[in-house]
């Protein structure tokens, strides 16, 4: 017996949507069949904003965050100092640092991190542009934002040897119990760390 | 203090992924900056693949299940019968029919159903069509696969009144107890109906 699929124009849209973070095999066919069945224009829409938001926004020439121009929004403030200078592995990491509001200085993405897994070397990372900036921005302290797993550790401690050289104080986020958690729930390294990086309350 | 955001472009795009069904805030900015990040030309591949769907795929001119032709796949199966046509609201209810290898006659999306509220009459539904499809092809059994609300209840009846000066056995699909659902998650409603429909299993 002959078995019945939507036609092929569909299930290629499927295998597209699927390619998608967090879209599933049904969540895509559901997608496709609500896009092939509006009556409006709305696939067409869709489809030109991805064309014209793929062919505006880039990196940012000097820190990897988004932008549509050659400098990002946060680079081209004046207002914002150039004394810190906080490294992270992606530009996505950029925006959730800056919703916190405690940090007020220039930003680095490397575009990933050191994962020998993976086939990602120092030498794929923007990590030469993060020396220059270093050299010409003369910044009085670094902070590397690096996740705190093995390919996190890695990286920063390879940037720790790089940026030796450099009279710039090097420092790291801190590594302990997450916000609202309960210590029944944090694992063993979890709190391992947070237990060697107590910090005093009073003296 | 200045708020800085993802450049409009992007917004744009998360404002139309949040249209899809499924999508929330979340996911919508997750997936739009995975095709902004992508070196690739994945997201000019996406924006064709969906003008390509959106311009080849139309409803079949006999049933409403979705094509590229006139007539789709199940419609223009010499092998298939006609003396059983199945109503059912969508045309995205005829592919789970047709999975489960029951039924092997002729389909007929009505493209909705009867719901006042939603400002959806007889008039905007493909009943028209059906009224035709069962004067030329003469099926002996019209089997209406309608959902089991309100709505689908009211469309029922109304089909059954226009159905009855036809010859043609008129039939609904069984309601009552979903699959591997116990007694204990069944609403009353579910449980009432599979009580009054239960059937004989030995005399």
């Amino acid at each position: 017996m002959k078995r019945i699929e939507y036609p092929s124009a569909i299930r290629d849209l499927v295998g597209q949507l699927k390619r998608m973070p967090g879209i599933g095999p049904r969540s895509a066919e559901r997608i496709a069949l609500w896009l092939v069945q509006s009556r409006d224009a709305r696939p067409k829409e869709i489809a030109e904003t991805l064309n014209n938001t793929a062919d505006s926004v880039r990196p940012c020439g000097k820190c990897g965050f988004f932008t549509v121009g050659e400098i990002c929004e946060i680079c081209s403030d004046e207002t914002r100092g150039t004394e810190s200078l906080c490294v992270v592995e992606m530009a996505t990491d950029i925006l959730p640092l800056e919703r916190t509001s405690v940090f007020r200085g220039r930003y680095h993405a490397l575009g990933g991190r050191i994962s020998p897994l993976d086939h990602i070397g120092p030498e794929d990372l923007r990590i030469r542009e993060l020396l220059d900036r270093v050299k010409s921005e003369r910044p009085a302290e670094v902070i590397l934002a690096l996740g705190s797993d093995v390919e996190g550790e890695a990286t920063a401690n390879y940037l720790a040897g790089l940026l030796r050289e450099f009279s710039v104080t090097l420092t790291r986020i801190a590594q302990g119990m997450p916000a609202g958690g309960g210590l029944e729930s944090a694992d063993e390294l979890t709190l391992s760390r947070a237990m060697s990086g107590r910090t005093k309350m009073q003296s």
